[in-house]
């Protein structure tokens, strides 16, 4: 199939299912907020308001705001998102609350640093819409409270007995590679320098092991394998879905050898990850072979499929190599087949092994307006930068 | 196939099979405790000492000692664990941990009340079989606390906001009526009787819902139904289970009634829990029938299996019902082909929905020397008793 096609597939399925589908059904009208959990046809079946998600969604719609096009209505469905997180999503300290009820109430306890994470890139995103300095107040001090947390990011919620096994562990680092290129324009340029180098040298130097050619989830505070449930995880979709942040921020230095390097790990990482047996990703990998404690590690993932496209297309765009192409060509087959729903619209979350829907859901308490939208509107984007420069190479082959 | 074959198998797989793969596979020579993370074969791939299954190992040794022989080996074994456990297993409040290194250094700290409740019962246990008056003040004090912490047994590491969404879980209740029997040897007959009176209502009033025939894992402060994840949650295995505790409960005074009402519990659960695509007891359903947030919901479990078994066996001797026998024909087809290893031993604990083995280990994290062994033992003895009152009945027909 030619670039093109390609390129058509993935505006189409943003533009013309995806957006739609969660515009038309995501929004709660009484409380503010927006469901996530909606079934396959779009019902709400939920009513609590998971701050990842709530914060993911003004993300989501402010960035296509900021790139896609000046849509009133997304933006004031961002806005409207923006008031009830900015009213019921933190405690009187600025954490932001993991879960809410339908009204705002505090469900769950601020335990987990990626709910802030999520709001410091969804305010930012959105005072890049419009020009509130109250969404750059919060997204900066949001910001602030993370870098303050960093240590020990479930503070009084952390179970580990202090002293015996201290891990650190990838996604904060994997996060910050992403999230500090989302807060670059209202940043001090020396903080964003330093916070780059901290994360590149993170995934790129210590949670990536040469010897294995793989991320490990977790290592020791010096860097080194910890041989225990913890220590031996591999998640493929973290992995991969990191590489295409690393590519973002070598591409803004034109480091040439760190999207190599990038390039690399993210087919090393499919080649592992790869299932021989019925295709997809493996969700979670024990790197000496064990079962892994997680139950779930053979489904298949929307987001670890959808994240693996766009770091193929990146890694396709910067570099050509004719791995990631074909890979691309494998991966896209692959989700196209089994996760989208031609049927109701969207995508469906979690597939069996064999590539069977395992819950027929289109929205939940991890899955909601986000990584469909966000590898969509980057596989789009890329493959139209790639066809515009084979059209500067070659215009007479166009 | 008739009783006596059944009360064979369940004898010989105890005896000639799980027995000797623990017994030869999991003592930590070096440090003490049990390895519990056994490959396919009973070779160790991890060294963690998880608490539950420390405990666990102690009770079933020791139960096995004062119920099927006298056996200095398995005695001496429960001692060691014993030790291990005395020495490394407490805070200095004498709340258990949930889990240590190799060596006992404290791992993950005491959030998870039911390490307590399997340290009262292997110290009970343990008691009965040796005597050792120090092991009856280590269970005693040690449920002396599980009943202090029993409204938030999470402690300072509950995540839940208070006040917004008090839930009530069915877990522990349930544990209560098993734990009290193990104790009674120890314990104030009084407090007994009430610990029993409050489980059966528990259970049976509170968690239970005629309307619906089915347990409920989470209710309200007043047992009504919350609409969220946790209050739409079956978990059909820890309903059926907690059957063959109230039997036990109800065999003590002669309720029949109760027994009654649990045989019908038992089959209404296994016959809304059963898969009737590719056979097995689902792990986890949405009573609503929404996708449940445990991805690992469409799972057969070894433990939800075993106790079944045990549940319809003392169903069918306390009442005669014949569903009882029917299920468990079929739900003992099901185990002994899909979870037993006849080459190397032992059995997996998880399938997936189709029933193909889906992590080979023998133990983990959470598979250790209890279930198995317990459900063996009680199956067997129940069919012996069965077969004797048979015998009784239709002297001629032998």
């Amino acid at each position: 199939m030619d670039l093109y096609k390609y390129k058509e597939i993935y505006r189409t399925n943003l533009l013309d299912d995806v957006i739609p589908f969660w515009v038309k059904n995501s929004e709660d009208k009484a409380y503010g907020g927006f469901f996530t959990c909606l079934d396959e046809v779009g019902e709400v079946y939920d009513t609590d308001k998971f701050i990842w998600l709530q914060c993911r969604q003004v993300w989501t719609l402010s960035m296509l705001y900021n790139q896609v096009e000046q849509n009133q209505e997304w933006l004031d469905m961002a806005v409207r998102g923006a008031a009830f997180l900015t009213k019921h999503g933190m405690d009187s300290e600025g954490n932001w609350y993991f879960s809410l009820t339908q009204s705002g109430e505090p469900l769950v306890q601020p335990y987990n640093i990626f709910s802030d994470c999520f709001a410091a890139m969804a305010f930012a995103q959105l005072f890049k819409a419009c020009g509130d300095e109250n969404y750059k107040v919060i997204a900066l001090a949001t910001f602030n409270n993370i870098i303050k947390r960093k240590e020990n990011t479930k503070g009084i919620y952390n179970k580990a007995y202090p002293g015996t096994r201290n891990l650190q562990s990838f996604a904060l680092p994997m996060i910050l590679c992403n999230l500090v290129l989302e807060m670059e324009h209202i940043m001090d340029p020396e903080i964003v320098e330093s916070i780059i180098q901290q994360g590149i040298h993170s995934v790129m130097d210590v949670f990536y092991k040469p010897e294995l050619g793989l991320i490990l989830e977790n290592v020791a505070p010096d860097g080194s394998f910890v041989d225990s449930f913890e220590g031996r995880l591999i998640n493929p979709g973290h992995a991969i879905e990191s590489m295409w942040f690393i590519m973002d921020l070598a591409t803004r230095t034109g480091d040439n050898e760190l999207i190599k390097k990038a390039v690399d790990i993210t087919i090393n990482t499919l080649e592992y990850g790869w299932d021989k047996v019925y295709g997809g990703i493996f969700y979670f990998l024990d790197v000496k072979h064990n079962p892994p404690q997680q139950l779930e590690w053979d489904q298949k993932l929307w987001w670890v499929h959808v994240e693996s496209l766009v770091s193929l297309l990146k890694g396709y765009q910067l570099t050509g190599d004719e791995r990631c192409w074909h890979w691309f060509e494998k991966v896209h087959a692959y989700t196209f087949e089994h996760f989208c729903d031609s049927t109701n619209g969207e995508w469906f979350g979690y597939l069996d092994r064999r590539g069977k829907v395992l819950l027929k859901a289109k929205g939940g308490k991890w899955k909601g307006f986000f990584h469909v939208p966000r590898g969509l509107f980057q596989a789009w984007k890329t493959l139209d930068a790639i066809l515009t420069k084979n059209e500067v190479l070659t215009p007479t082959e166009k």
